[in-house]
């Protein structure tokens, strides 16, 4: 993997204005939370005809389902399951792209609890199919979003067994820094145009 | 769209005993749904490395959740929600692939009621994307099953408005007929393979 400056994969068309590294203008300034901005931005790429990225309904086990004359059926007793993929999969320029987007207040790292050994088995799935696979992660008290590369996230956990966190260090080495504005609030695709499909790297 | 007569694209491994067009083994004969056959075939490709393709959970509105003490969160108030996409989507030698899967008992058409607006919908954009998309049709009774491009089935949609039921002469024109095996059971990836990837077919 090819490490870059994170200035360079800034957004070019940010305002003049803006400073320093982090977003003036965001979703955490709006009091949104970052999934609900991650939906945001999925909207505005399938509105736009960009990609068609969706989330995952939750899963759910059902036990019990009631169906009451004249009224829709109604689920009384039900739980929930953990997920044995990450949240969100899609196509964009006809590759699959899937990842999962962890948000934390955490200054330094990133808990690695986050994430579910089934999760990174299903991303070490994914990559052999040669699909697109990252890690979309949220350090809402620095206003920083990061793109890491699913493998990088991968080779962490495999190395790392025990570790209860993933050291911002390591990600900013490894990813890339993506830089919010209010539309698309997320444009993780930029990160995808520029260092996957650009193919500069991999 | 070309059409292929459907012997051509049968399984080439089919042993010799089957005398007609009809599968001697499947999971029909097992007493298996349709829905559990393609399950298993994913299990199948995922566990080979073949392929990654999952079936979406079951979309549900929550409503009202209970916290016992000392024991999991449990949904005592939920209802069933429409998919707003298909059911299956996955990653197959990078490309995206999304397909919905459907039954019927009847044999001369498949009923629209199966698909709605919004899958429809849904369909056009991912097929917008460069994703291949297409539905499993499967016939119970006559014990046939039918790989039939996305893009046969908007057209369908679009210009028989108000009709109810896609005749089955238009599945076997613009479709491919899957030879359902014994393992995996619905090999929908042959008819990937050989008709959308090999390049004799958009």
């Amino acid at each position: 993997m090819v490490n870059y400056p994170h200035h360079l994969i800034r957004k070019q068309a940010a305002p003049a204005s803006r400073k320093n590294t982090k977003s003036t203008i965001n979703f955490a300034n709006r009091g949104m939370s970052f999934e609900a901005a991650i939906n945001e931005t999925n909207n505005y790429y399938l509105s736009r005809d960009i990609a068609v990225v969706h989330k995952k309904p939750t899963p759910i086990q059902i036990v019990k389902v009631d169906y009451p004359k004249r009224s829709r059926a109604k689920i009384v007793e039900a739980y929930f399951r953990q997920a044995s993929t990450t949240d969100y999969s899609g196509v964009y320029k006809g590759r699959y792209i899937d990842f999962e987007a962890k948000e934390t207040r955490q200054k330094t790292s990133m808990p690695l609890k986050n994430f579910h050994a089934h999760q990174i088995e299903h991303m070490k799935h994914v990559l052999k199919q040669d699909g697109i696979c990252f890690v979309l992660l949220h350090f809402s008290t620095l206003k920083e979003t990061y793109f890491l590369p699913a493998s990088a996230l991968v080779d962490f956990y495999q190395i790392n067994l025990g570790t209860k966190s993933m050291p911002l260090d390591y990600i900013r080495k490894n990813g890339y820094m993506v830089t919010t504005s209010s539309l698309p609030q997320v444009p993780y695709l930029d990160i995808i145009d520029q260092k996957i499909l650009g193919g500069d790297h991999n």
